[in-house]
């Protein structure tokens, strides 16, 4: 098992030069589109279909009006035309009451930039902190050949729980024999999550993402949220059209 | 001043887009470009003139028949159509009694194209664990406003060496009370750093470019070489024709 990690959204593109057809895709964007995803599956919503404009959240509620609609922009729930979206983008508004047997259409830029870049992968998953240990279970059962972790980051941006999160993986799957190889890339990751994990919370919050999200009252309660290690005992998995579904 | 870094050499084709004529960058290729290029104006060079391709230093050559040619190809001197360069790319080569006053044509792949992705900066600075300490110094001085750490990388990939040296950069000019803010790039890189500080040779013994190098007795000297930490006092400057000379 080769270990490889994307840091930056910068190096999505040259993802599409790559044949991905052998390597198992993990995309991280804990705060907080994929944790905001494995809570929606873990409570029981049918499929999470991650796209970036509103316009296409809006495109596909018309064809289909059962759709949940979720996402936001600069932390506030999107209202456009006098449309109210169902749901922000916070994981704790997820609650089984609201999502059950519901497709949710979520507007997220950088998680769909990443998912999407993974396109043509053998496997491609969603995780975060919520489901590291499932999604380590699957990985190192199916012992697949190569795994890239990817960061999606935040606009242009690493964003460091990203980096983190795929730090905490490479600890799980290089205590298993079955791992070889770690890129620098990956060891980075592992790095710096061997540097900082006593005290998770200090470096997330000193984060971009951190520190803008603490500010917002409604909001900072996610950012302990999304930091819960393995409370749901799930895999969240793309399909090829590209929807998301607990695997 | 707020420091930002570049962890992958796919990160740089973004630079082009950005107004980087109030930031101040420095590149690092520590397994070897930047520490031979700071190892040849410390013993003396005159100027460096790296290029990509074997072809540019050859038509330079034709032109100025006293330049030098440094570089190497898989660890090799180079010896295209029967001319032999006069150097290879190990710094421990470039002694004065062979560089002092010589302008030196060096071909370096990622290297070059990290320092020419910087082109238009306030200043391009080329570093190592060589002269760290002297570039810390020159940018403390002069409190500049926004600081980018161009890590160079190997081919598309990310080496951990650079964002070591990356990081013991933000480590030093972090405990300047001149310096705000860290990206979580640069944030990434110090944590790295601080991780692996206390053993630096065998972080970067399992290195990509470590391992590759450890393995060629004539070339193995030289990753203890680079990790020197401050032999050089002095900096290394691009000027806008490309040419890096010390500052």
């Amino acid at each position: 098992m080769k270990l490889e990690a994307i840091l930056s959204p910068l190096e999505l593109p040259a993802l599409g030069k790559r044949d991905l057809r052998e390597t198992v895709c993990v995309v991280f964007d804990v705060l907080r589109a994929t944790s905001t995803f494995v809570t929606a599956l873990h409570n029981g919503a049918k499929a999470i279909v991650p796209v970036s404009e509103i316009s296409e959240a809006l495109a596909i509620k018309k064809n289909q009006p059962d759709v949940l609609l979720g996402g936001e922009r600069n932390g506030i729930r999107i209202s456009p035309e006098g449309i109210d979206f169902d749901l922000g983008n916070s994981p704790r508004e997820y609650t089984p009451e609201k999502v059950r047997s519901k497709t949710i259409v979520s507007t997220t830029t950088n998680g769909t930039r990443a998912l999407r870049a993974c396109f043509g992968a053998k496997i491609v998953l969603a995780s975060s902190f919520l489901n590291l240990s499932a999604t380590a279970k699957f990985l190192r059962q199916k012992n697949f050949g190569d795994i890239l972790l990817v960061c999606a980051g935040t606009e242009e941006n690493t964003a460091i729980e990203d980096v983190l999160a795929a730090g905490a993986l490479c600890e799980i799957l290089s205590s298993s024999a079955t791992v070889g190889t770690l890129s620098d890339s990956a060891e980075t990751a592992l790095l710096t999550y061997t540097q900082t994990k006593s005290d998770l919370a200090t470096a997330i919050g000193n984060s971009q993402n951190g520190r803008r999200l603490l500010v917002i009252p409604e909001l900072r309660d996610d950012v302990a949220f999304c930091l819960q290690r393995d409370i749901f005992p799930i895999i969240a998995k793309m399909e090829t059209n590209g929807a998301i579904r607990r695997g």
